[in-house]
Order: C-alpha cells, then structure tokens, then sequence
C-alpha cells in the first residue's frame, strides 16, 4: 500500500477502507509517512469530508496509537464528560462532584489551557498542596474513595492525536468537522470510560461558531462514541455568554464552590445541573428529568461540596480554601471597568474575555508561560443587564498593574452596549443522542 | 505575512495577491516555508483552483525563481515549441529544421526523458559525438551559425518548479490545470524565447486524457504566455496513435531524418507541418496557411534537412549516420510480434506501448538507468489496418533476448483487435490562441 495512492483516493471523493485508515496512522506515528503528505491528506479530508464509518475507524486508529487505559478496577459505571473547550468553563468542577455525590464513579483526565481558555487541570492547581499528576495506581485510589478524580492527562494517551493535532494547526486543516470529532473522541476512547457526555459550546467564544456546525460535530461524535460501544450524548450549550461571573483560576474554583452551595449564578448552575443529569442519565440512573432531580439534591444535601472537598485532600490539597474561599490568595492589584457609555449589554464576546483575562496572566501565551493563579475578572454586569455610563462593568485582577490597561482595552472591545434590550438567550440548545437531535427551547 | 493564512485564504476560495504568491515561492525556495505547509497549499489549490491571473503571477514567481536567460545575442525572433510529451515523439527533430529553413531561430532547451516518454536530447544523443551539454556562448554561436541547436535543461531553470514537482509528484497533487500550466511555462519563460508554440496532446498515451481538459489547460498557458508578453499558440494533437511508426531513440532520429526527406510517415509529416506552420505563424511570417507552404517547401528543397545536418556538425555529431542513416547502430536481437487473432486493430494504447519499449531498453525506468539508444519498436500495422491472425505488427529491438518475453506481453496488452473498422481520428483537434479555440475537423 502507498500512502500516495490513499491520498489520491480521498482527493478524488472515495470512501477509505479500514485497512487504509490503519496504515495511514501507523504510518505516520512511525514516521514512515512524512508531514508533507499527511498534510496533503488533511487538506482533502477538509474538502471531501469523511463518512460515520470512516471517521469511527479513524478514532479508533489515533486512540490506540497509544496506551488504552483500563478502568476496571475501580467499581461501578464511569463516566466521562468533555467540553469543547470556552471561557471561564468551570463546569467539570461543579459537575464531578455532583455526580460523584450520586454514586456514579468520575475518573476524568482533563487538559491544560492554551490561549484564551482555562483548563481544569490550571484550576485546580490554585487550591494549595492539590496534586494533578498522580499515577495509575493512586487515581484509581482516589476514584473509589473519594467517588471522583481530575488529572491532568497522561503523556502516552493517543499521541497520533498530538502528531495530528500540530501539524493541523500550521496548515489551515483544524476547521474539518470529522477531524475535529475523531480527534476529541480518540482521547476520549483511550481514556476508557463506560459513558461519555459531551459539552458542545457554540458562539463566538468556542470552536464551533454557528448552531449547526455545533449540532453536526455532536452527531459525528456521539456516532463515534456509540460505534465503540460507549452510551454518549452531547448537549449543546451557549458560549455567546460567558458562564458565570468568574473569568480565572482560584476565581473560577471559587464560583464552582459557591454553585456547589446552591449560591452560585443561575447560568452556571443551570448548565451545570443539566450537564450532570446527562451523565448520570448515561449511567442509567432513571430519565432526565428524574436525574435532574438527584442533581439538584446533592446541591440541597451539600453531598455534592462533600465529594469536592473529598477530592482535593485525596489529591494532597488544603481544602480549607475549598470550605473557606476566603482563604484563597488574591490578586495584588484590582481595576475597575467602568462602561463607556448608557444601554442595554447586547453581546460580550467571550473569546475576547479570554484575551483580556490571559493578559492579566490567567492564561498561557505560549506553552512555557507561569500562569498567576490570582489574576482574572469579575463581571459586574452580564447581557441584558442595563448600565450607566461610568458605571462599574467589570473588575480587573492582576499582579502587576501595568497589565491593565491592555486588557481593559481588549475587554472594553468585548462588550457592546446599545439603547435596545436584547432577547434572553437559551443556554442549552439542544441535546443530541443516538435517537436523535432533540432541539430545547429554553 | 503568514504562510498559514495564505493557505486559509485559499482553501476558502479567495484569491490570492501578488505579494502572497510571490511570498509562497520565494520562502519555499529559500526554506523558510516547509514541505507540509506547501503540500497543503497545493491540495487546496487542487481543490480550489486558480485565476488566470493567480496563475500567470505564479508563473512570473517560480520562472524568477533561477536564471532568466537572455538570449538577445541571437539575432532575430526567436520561437520555442513545447510538447507535453508523449510515446514516440521525435516532431522537435522534424520541426526545429524546417523552422530554422524558413528564417526563424530555433534555440531550445529540451528535457531528459523518464519512464516511458523519450527526450528528444535522449534521442539526439544516439548520433554518434552529439553533444548536448554547451556553454551559453556556445550555444547562441550554433544557433547563429546553423538556424537552430537544441540542449539539454541548464541546472538552474525555474528551481522552484523542480521543488514543487517533486512535492506534487508525491502527495496527489499533479493533476491540477493551473499546477501543470505553471509548472511548464515557467521554464518556457525563462527560456527567454519570443515566441512559444505548445504542442499539447490529448489522449491515452498523453498527461491530459480528454480533449476538454487539454483544451483548458491549452487555454491557462496560452493567457500565461501573452500575459507575460510572448506570442502563444497550442495545438491539440492527437495522442491516442503513436505518432509515426518507430519508437526508440537512434529509431526516431531515423524516421525524423525519413520525414526531414519527404518520406516520412503521413501522420507524423502532418502533425510536424502543422506545428512548423504554427512556429511561423507566431514568428510573423504569413498566415498559418501560407507558412504550411513554406513548410513544405523547406522539406521538399532539402533545406530543413541541411539545417539538421548543420546542427549535427556544430555540436560535434557525426553527421555520416544522418546522410546514411544505415550506418547506425543496429540492436543485437530482433523478434517478431504476431497478432493473436484476426480483425482490424482498432486501439493501441500508447502509454503501453511506451512501456513495451523502455522493457527493451530504450526508456529510464528510475533516473539512473543507461539507455540502449538502439532498442525500440518498429510498428508494422497502425490503427484502423486489417491484420490476419499470426501476421507480424510489430519487430522489437533489444541488445538481450530475455528482454524480449515482458516487452512483447505488455505490446500485446497496448493493442485492441476487433471485427469492426474503426472511424479514423483527427491528427490535431484544435488550435488555441489569445482570440480563442479553433476547433480543426481534419
């Protein structure tokens, strides 16, 4: 077989076969196949796209080019949860816990953040002494004590995947929905779960800009998922808003822990609850509507905080900062975002939210960056809200004040305020599983 | 500037500027843009093809990649001919001759022949002494003195369409019409000739297989030459017949020298008329049939004939095999083709042909191999002629009997016999210049 012939193949709008797909990442992984003719074969998958079938065996080719971990003994249904990734997306730690609370087991290996989004792994590293690598042995530990464990991802887990993922992002080739699916679910699959809910973000501060795109990818992924024998749902959430108030690391953990105690935004609970009663629904633990219920009580019950606080000692963190926030460290340096003129925040670009949160050191520019836990932003106003001019809009947290003022520009960029009220947004829009897409109204 | 928002813009469709094309070529030339960004790029252009004006800028870019020559030394209008290539192509040994017999300089540069496609320095190398590697001074010195020379490709001509191609030739990416237009008329380009004549051939044993494909591209290098100031004219020639009836390189100087004396195979006399008129044409010396006439008198007064001789002698060939071509060298073993049934030969496949040929030796089958310059095929029968069961169609020439069993199988496999004569095909299908397709019935 030569990769020449398989490129040529898709180029002309043929089906891969298995045995094509398979030598083609083998292939590469070993370097038998060079980057400028897997970019080639990026390319015309970008045009000729890819079928259920084809994208299913693709997944499966990335996910075992690497270890496939086994998750069998810990007890009980696992179940995993991805995000496609947004600003100030704290939703795992909220989640976790609650599902955890529920009796349904969380092993979850999650990413650091690169650019304008946070990662949970960056998150949780702000609470004291809190450990994210931990080996095989200790994570299974932790989920069976504690009913929950986040790390931060192992090295050897589908680095087809990584190779990949490189060599997309220099040639234009990241925006192929397929591509897109197998390589999120490959991780996913390597990961070994039993169930994985799927949080697809649309709007402008996710990947997927528009509803459909957003809907198209759920579909592709949640037929990969069930292909390999994985029960998978995807709801898609709204990333027009930012969720939440807090835009940071402790601040972010600071709001999960106080959605926890039932004193969190409505937004953020609301998804959150949402996202926990797809999980838990995977796991069979009754209809979504019932699952929602368990959700909400193990807020009530505060069973859900316990399984947070359960956790982050598990992992060697202090967690009197959990049942303290105050405790926390803050930034050295607090500015004030007053709003340039009267009206109604019609939109808040929450890519740009990103920016200028990662200008105050929150995020990572590049991969070596030292990201200050500290720094980040408060919203004092969200969309819909009315403002004056020279009202406080937002607060700015930094090390260093120099910092401000490129970020209050980016952020002051992000908000656009007029004299009509804008229409309530949907958070979820729509759940998708493999019944079918089910399109919600509220 | 940022190759990967050159290669995005192209993938969604947009054109690309001057100064983005002229940035692509020159970092990949220079290295600074790698082999996988380049052969994503070349994908979506596959995909997404190119202006015309994106196309003469690419050409103007690769062409400036290496020398231009100059060839103002020679005096006059100075007209080149490109063939696309083809099996059994020795018309630039007919044609160059009569066009230097009429008035009008012929310096060409000529290419190696790879796989199953002669050159026609190849073939002028089985003249005994020829040489075809010469200095520029010399060079200009024997196209002054004898009307015409024909070299081998100087090393530095259009380096980055070498590049390109071999980048092309190994990630599916040859068969785009503006890839191919580029990539041949920035070599004719910096060739430095007035006039460019193309001769672009359609069909099995040729690099476009439709007549409407050949037409486009004939098309895309005509609005490149005049866009960059050249008189251009293509023909659309027919290669679905081996043109002439010996394939083999001292074989094809012999029927070229055969034609040169007016007894020459019709077809291959036609289309090398044709093409000469065509060179005339361009070069301003009448109307396309006033310089057939010219054409034919330069065979008929054994004036082109003269020009060949001329250009045999200055490049220190022997001339003696031209005035006799007996004198040749002759293949040490023959043997006998026999049809396998009876009817009339209704398709021969040229591209096979070709192979059967380079099986005897006369063709490179990787860059290193030597040619046996007397190895070939002697066509008996052509298309369209009644053959009886076990009658000869074609002699094979080779220096080793055991080259003979492969060769004489993929020949068979060249030849279609059935029971019904078959129509007969045109020689050219149409002429292509900057007012437009002139499609030929003859």
């Amino acid at each position: 077989m030569r990769m020449y012939d398989v490129i040529a193949k898709k180029r002309n709008g043929e089906p891969l076969t298995e045995e094509e797909i398979r030598f083609m990442i083998k292939g590469y992984v070993k370097g038998d196949i060079p980057d400028y003719q897997m970019s080639a074969m990026l390319m015309a998958i970008y045009f000729k796209g890819m079928s259920d079938e084809e994208t299913a065996i693709l997944t499966d080719a990335v996910a075992h080019s690497g270890d496939m971990v086994d998750l069998s003994p810990i007890q009980g249904v696992k179940v995993d949860k991805h995000s496609t990734g947004g600003v100030g997306d704290k939703t795992t730690l909220v989640v976790a816990p609650i599902v955890a609370a529920c009796g349904v087991k969380v092993a979850k290996m999650s990413g650091r953040g690169l650019g304008h989004t946070g990662g949970t792994v960056d998150k949780m590293e702000s609470i004291p002494g809190m450990r994210t690598v931990l080996t095989e042995e200790e994570f299974f530990q932790v989920v069976n004590t504690a009913g929950l464990s986040v790390i931060g991802q192992s090295g050897n887990l589908a680095p087809a995947d990584k190779k990949l993922y490189a060599l997309r992002d220099v040639t234009a080739t990241v925006d192929s929905i397929p591509l897109i699916a197998a390589s999120i679910m490959s991780k996913k699959l390597a990961a070994g779960n039993d169930c994985i809910l799927l949080d697809v973000k649309t709007g402008s501060g996710a990947f997927m800009k528009t509803l459909e795109d957003s809907i198209t990818l759920a579909e592709k992924m949640v037929a990969i998922g069930e292909h390999a024998g994985k029960r998978t749902m995807a709801l898609i959430t709204n990333m027009d808003i930012p969720l939440g108030s807090l835009i940071g690391n402790s601040l972010e953990v600071i709001e999960a822990v106080e959605t926890l105690r039932g004193r969190g935004p409505e937004d953020l609970k609301s998804v959150c609850l949402n996202l926990a009663a797809g999980m838990l629904y995977l796991a069979g633990k009754g209809s979504m509507e019932e699952c929602l219920a368990l959700a909400e009580g193990a807020i009530a019950d505060g069973s859900a905080l316990a399984r947070l606080i359960a956790m982050v000692e598990a992992q060697g963190g202090d967690s009197s900062v959990i049942k303290d926030t105050s405790l926390f460290a803050r930034a050295a340096f607090e500015r004030e975002v007053k709003a340039l003129k009267s009206g109604y925040i019609t939109h808040m670009n929450t890519e740009q939210c990103g920016i200028a949160s990662s200008l105050l050191g929150a995020g990572r520019v590049t991969k070596e960056s030292v990201i200050d836990y500290t720094a980040g932003i408060a919203l004092k106003k969200k969309v819909g809200q009315k403002v004056e001019e020279g009202e406080t809009i937002a607060l700015l947290y930094a090390s260093k004040e120099e910092l401000f003022a490129a970020s209050e520009e980016e952020f002051l960029k992000a908000v656009t305020i007029s004299g009509q009220k804008p229409e309530a947004e949907p958070l979820i829009y729509a759940s998708v599983t493999k019944e079918g897409v089910r399109r919600l109204t509220k």
